[in-house]
């Protein structure tokens, strides 16, 4: 048998106090309820010494609150990196004091629902409601007017119901482009991934590239297109030097492209970074592991999820869409051109 | 402001029954309360055009069961593979209409103590205690007499108080030997790590290996040493063939040592598996990126999270350690020798 709790009442009859007194005291009412100081201080220590917990549950169905908060994801804790906005949130929860409850819908709008059910069931303070992926989504009629916050995601509406937690990747597309123009680069740039293959990460990283490296009069050569995976990476940057492409910078769409492009330049006896710079997006595991080290701009998914508790549990603030910075990091595989 | 739940009472009103019999028809118990099948009809119909859900909180507080499992481990959520273990045990929560909540103690003995008082506060069902990495553990004291499954970690009593989920090491490594023993190898095969770097799968990965190729009347070469990343790996190997050392095979204590290898290889101009078959552990996704593809021995982390969560709900049985099978992933980087 588990060990049973102490209840209010033994702690009063320790303490030798009513069961009101002990309660008050206990709920830091003893001015109010003017209990003396001594009665209080044998409440505490006959708690301290039951090792007396007041039971959330209980509390929570007065209060209706039970300092937990639900993430609810399409498939964030079965992706490697994605998984770190799951530690994110956990670390800010903890911060806060409240606990943090997990599920995933994969996607599937009856599971979503039946979970949103089943949170609802625990009485959860407050929902982040999470994307693997950044995108646009509809937030489940279910939340609405209840308190959640949108990780790594957002909804199209002009005046948002609630904060969302992005990472800023039209920034990130502008630093990649700055990176590359303070190097020394101005022709043979050209970009390695279908921008179409994650829509917002595609379209806002190609727009903050364009824009930087208009700013200094560059244009970015033609595109290899392909997903962002190492194999379908690595066939067409083979294809494309075999077909005369001569780069003197390729851009990533992210760590995995870049791996592709690692193993086509070094297959076709190019040097990186002395024949060809890379530069990439997203600063996983795998681009620190690169020889040479991979240059990234970092995809901070635990500043994301820390973000989006704060904004849950922190002040209330007209809602916003947050853009949470991606930092620069420079490694070996960018060099002059 | 949320919706408010509809209330026990308000489903009784609109069926026209009293609460008392709202609450058994709701419970299942119309037989042997001799409900009339016309009102427990207008019960549940009332009960579903309310969108009425019982309060589980509420009846926690009754049953004592809350259906929700907490997860505690040390640095799970932080790691990209180990975290498939969370998605394991999630998927098979939501299989057993359970709910997961999750906290990390980062390894700290304060922490975990606090961490346990909130999911006891919180009336959890149910506790699977997990580990990054495979080790011994003690069960916190505070768990003691509480449902709890011990998941990727195992104590090291001679009669197990609860369950533990680990992989099969000992068996991963017989399978590795018996890869390398099957492809025509014989000798020039060298272990690559140190086996001390991870304590329980380094031991037991080269128990296996060993008995393996004794099997086969095979001994091992020296091994190179170096922990189990990709620089040292890369620096350890690459000592050693400038130091004289022509392998057939390497066996790579796992995925990142792997690639160091594959880069100090590379590097020597030695072919991958013309000149030197390579073999490692872990199977992330790493393995499946390189070129060529590594075959590796698959750590099952998901497959460990669900075992667990079946052994914390399913029917009781005499607590045991079970070992995971982990699968063998043959790919292009062994050859003959």
């Amino acid at each position: 048998m588990p060990p049973q709790r102490a209840t209010l009442l033994q702690v009063a009859q320790r303490a030798g106090v009513s069961r009101s007194t002990a309660s008050f005291v206990l709920a830091g009412r003893h001015v109010d309820m003017r209990i003396s100081e001594d009665a209080r201080q044998r409440v505490l220590r006959a708690a301290q010494e039951l090792d007396y917990r007041p039971n959330l549950m209980a509390r929570g169905l007065r209060t209706k609150v039970t300092r937990t908060i639900a993430l609810l994801s399409d498939t964030l804790a079965s992706d490697p990196y994605a998984g770190r906005a799951i530690h994110g949130s956990l670390a800010a929860a903890v911060a806060h004091g409240h606990l943090l409850l997990i599920g995933e819908t994969e996607g599937d709008a009856v599971v979503e629902e039946r979970l949103i059910s089943d949170f609802l069931d625990r009485q959860v303070d407050a929902f982040l409601y999470a994307s693997m992926s950044t995108r646009y989504v509809r937030v489940p009629k279910q939340l609405s007017g209840r308190p959640v916050v949108l990780l790594n995601c957002l909804t199209r509406a002009a005046r948002p119901t609630c904060h969302a937690v992005v990472p800023d990747e039209v920034a990130a597309g502008w630093n990649a482009a700055r990176t590359l123009v303070e190097a020394g680069h101005r022709d043979g740039i050209h970009l390695v991934g279908d921008p179409a293959d994650q829509a917002f990460a595609g379209r806002e990283r190609v727009a903050g590239l364009r824009e930087g490296f208009a700013a200094s009069g560059i244009r970015l050569g033609a595109a290899v297109e392909c997903s962002w995976w190492p194999e379908p990476a690595y066939e067409a940057v083979r294809r494309a030097l075999a077909g005369g492409l001569a780069p003197k910078a390729l851009i990533c769409l992210n760590d995995r492209v870049a791996l592709g492009a690692y193993q086509a330049l070094r297959e076709a006896g190019l040097e990186i970074p002395d024949d060809v710079s890379v530069l990439s997006f997203d600063d996983s595991d795998l681009a620190a592991w690169l020889r040479p080290q991979l240059a990234s701009i970092s995809l901070p998914h635990y500043q994301l999820g820390w973000k989006a508790v704060e904004l849950l549990l922190g002040p209330a603030r007209q809602p916003a869409v947050h853009r949470v910075p991606m930092p620069v990091r420079l490694r070996a595989s960018v060099g002059k051109p």
